[in-house]
């Protein structure tokens, strides 16, 4: 089976292993559970929770502790999105070709839809705390998940990004990385680092998964960046750079594409270097990391 | 010194306490980081960490364990109204007669402060548990935080409001009782039971003084609907039943108002009552349910 199909047959997999941690109960409040389970079942990659699963399994991992977090991993990542796409933030009718949560639901309940999932995703934690207070690896892996989707994680990224296009501020080098290393990087640090964690890595072995997932996701956004260029020019028939002047500052903008490709290269090289240090199998993510950073679209 | 001006102090006293747990370190996401404490610090009147810091004396709390949680409870409390007061909610531009969050961040802003203070809460109680892994209360206090915050507790009872208001749903007994008791009993119930576990009492206390709380939340709520009306008949100079029946629905329309204030007097001597039952030293706590329950505004 190749990397590709690897990856949708795992995708599939996890979302099964997800589902039972949703809420199911039926009440009055119905339509909030139905706008959440909307959401997280709206065709996800599962690239989170599936990483967090790979590192899991590359430090020998073998029990059921993973699942609560690769779940609540996937409800916060479903959650940022949901409130991304408020007609206040980025006004999205449309994510992956479906509609988007407040485009079936109306602004108010996805605002809440978001809040639901934020909340649950905690909700499943603590639930799991309590079944295994024991379990020491278990608060440190809820204080990297909460540290990560914060103000100093993903939502301190996001804060950056929107005030850059609400006052069309200038995005200067500095806040580029800030934005990049926050809003795409912290997530997938996150879900590398809980895998090693809970599979009970040393402290400088989930660290160094950590910064191997930096760079997954700054290359991992280098690529997007490039992808939007090249795909502009297959449509457009003209380079981006004669007309590109208001369009949003990217990597590519400061580097250049040539530049920005070597980049890729570059931190692609390094992410998988850190993964061989990290012995065991890692045949998987290491293909997973390949696959992600070199796609085509 | 009275139970107002005891109150008073109590909850400066508090402010004090919360203040070194909200984030502090300044960066470039240095907007949600004014705008958290923008909304925390613009006059709360503390009643949730109150409840929860007397709770934990009258079952003999003498540690600091409660902080991180009564910190959290206000971030939570905090985070509904931001986001209740957003344009697509309830679309208030004043609280407590100051500006609302997103009247002076904008609504993108006011949406990820809500979000930051949200996952800012469970972040301070991952740093808790992670300082004392070995403090098996914890985890039990984190489990109830997440439930009653969440659809279950005050997130579900908020959407069956919002619900009832954008769809001019007749809000029926029913509905009306889920709503207040999810709505505004919820995080009440949480701050008693959160207290009572912490010091230590026993499952069987702590799910009296739960109890206590849905009490506490219902009279709270019933008395807020007779002073809607009472208010109402001062400034019009007519009672509220002759023009009201566009008027939202709450107790007063559906038992009149001399019934709903037997019903507070009912309830009211039902939460004190069991506040008795707990043993301790529960005189504040009696003199602070007393309070709420017969403020006159």
């Amino acid at each position: 089976m190749d990397i590709a199909a690897q990856i949708t047959a795992r995708a599939a997999r996890i979302e099964e292993k997800i589902r039972p941690f949703m809420p199911r109960q039926q009440g009055l409040q119905q339509t909030v559970l139905d706008a959440m389970d909307y959401s997280v079942f709206a065709g996800g990659k599962r690239l989170r929770p599936m990483l967090m699963e790979a590192a899991y399994e590359l430090f020998g991992g073998e029990g059921e502790e993973i699942y609560p977090f690769m779940a609540a991993m996937e409800m916060i990542h479903t959650y940022s999105l949901v409130h991304d796409d408020l007609p206040a933030m980025d006004n999205d009718e449309y994510r992956r070709g479906k509609k988007t949560t407040h485009a079936v639901y109306g602004e108010a309940m996805a605002i809440l839809a978001g809040d639901a999932l934020l909340n649950y995703a905690y909700e499943t934690v603590a639930n799991e705390l309590c079944r295994h207070p024991e379990n020491e690896k278990l608060p440190k892996a809820f204080a990297v998940l909460a540290s990560k989707a914060g103000i100093y994680g993903m939502i301190g990224g996001q804060v950056v990004d929107v005030e850059s296009e609400k006052k069309a501020q200038t995005v200067d080098r500095e806040k580029l990385d800030f934005i990049y290393r926050l809003k795409t990087s912290a997530l997938i640090e996150a879900s590398l680092k809980i895998g090693a964690i809970l599979a009970g890595a040393t402290e400088e072995e989930a660290s160094l998964l950590e910064e191997a997932g930096t760079k997954l996701g700054l290359a991992f956004q280098i690529r997007d960046d490039i992808l939007d260029v090249t795909g502009t020019l297959e449509i457009l028939g003209k380079p981006i750079g004669s007309d590109g002047r208001n369009e949003k500052s990217t990597y590519v903008t400061f580097e250049g594409i040539e530049q920005a490709k070597k980049d890729v290269e570059r931190l692609s090289a390094e992410a998988v270097s850190i993964l061989e240090q990290c012995g065991g199998n890692h045949a998987f993510l290491k293909e997973l990391f390949l696959f992600l950073i070199n796609r085509e679209k």
